[in-house]
């Protein structure tokens, strides 16, 4: 599947300006931790964003422990962030916010 | 794990008055459908349940398609209906409530 | 997504005399119920098969509950069976070979 | 939950010596990445870790990517690593073992 170009250094800042929670991981990626009341919760959470990912073919790494979650997004084939990493986690946001509701 | 006893009829009937979108499966069970977007969100409402199920020792029968799964509560060892059932039923709805916000 | 034709009956027999398990749901569905160790196993054999599912953009009707998992695969669209329909149908085998092992 | 105590040292020695793969993730927890051949077969993994995880309320840390997976065992509550984490650690491999089959 082709991919967006990779964003410019302004494109990505003016987003995470936008998008609290969210901080750089390095130049390449973006990160973001959410908080749940226990672990099946944030298992749930993982489920419900792998079957976001999976249906745009695009995939973060998941962190999930008792009560909490860390989503890292990148594409490794721009070698640093997309327009499609940037819509991804504004989709996380989303499921995140359901699931810890 | 030692379960509570069987629940008179009576006793299902007046937590089925009070709980709507739940309806007998026969005598010794309980059924409820619920209405999700998409599959990604049934299919993390299932994850769900099921951890919470794990957690009790007692699990349902969960059936999940496009949009919508459907629940049954029952106990086999008492042939029928029980607190327990009852009281994860109304996690089930607690979870749905959520997933389908 | 633009789907495969349906199938005439004759190649749906041929298919059904290939794959042991498999049985007619009506004219237009088939089914296999799938036996696991505990119920954990059986969602995460649902989780895997959500994932293909979500892949092909075709998803089945899954009831889960201990120790088993029932999987049917039909096309609404075609009002009933198509290629891809058995195509998801042996990639369920091959998950359920390795999560029933 | 009571937790069982703390392990000596050289008990962890000896167990990381007989299970190859797992390393020392500072003094007071263990680690291991498996390898998947895609993101779906990780997360099915992740969810069948997750249940035998909630049967003993004894969570892990998992970071799950594409095609990959990292398990951390640890207890809080003992500061180190005990012998609920060992057995964990164990049915972690049994698990990884058929979901990388």
């Amino acid at each position: 599947m082709s991919r967006p170009p990779k964003l410019e250094h302004a494109a990505v800042e003016a987003w995470l300006a936008a998008h609290p929670g969210w901080t750089r991981e390095g130049e390449g990626a973006i990160s973001r931790t959410f908080r749940f009341p226990d672990f099946g919760r944030a298992l749930a959470f993982t489920v419900e964003l792998g079957m976001v990912a999976q249906k745009r073919d695009h995939h973060p790494e998941v962190t999930v422990g008792w009560g909490r979650a860390s989503v890292v997004w990148t594409t490794h084939d721009a070698e640093g962030l997309t327009s499609l990493d940037l819509a991804l986690a504004e989709a996380t946001d989303a499921i995140a916010a359901r699931a810890s509701a």
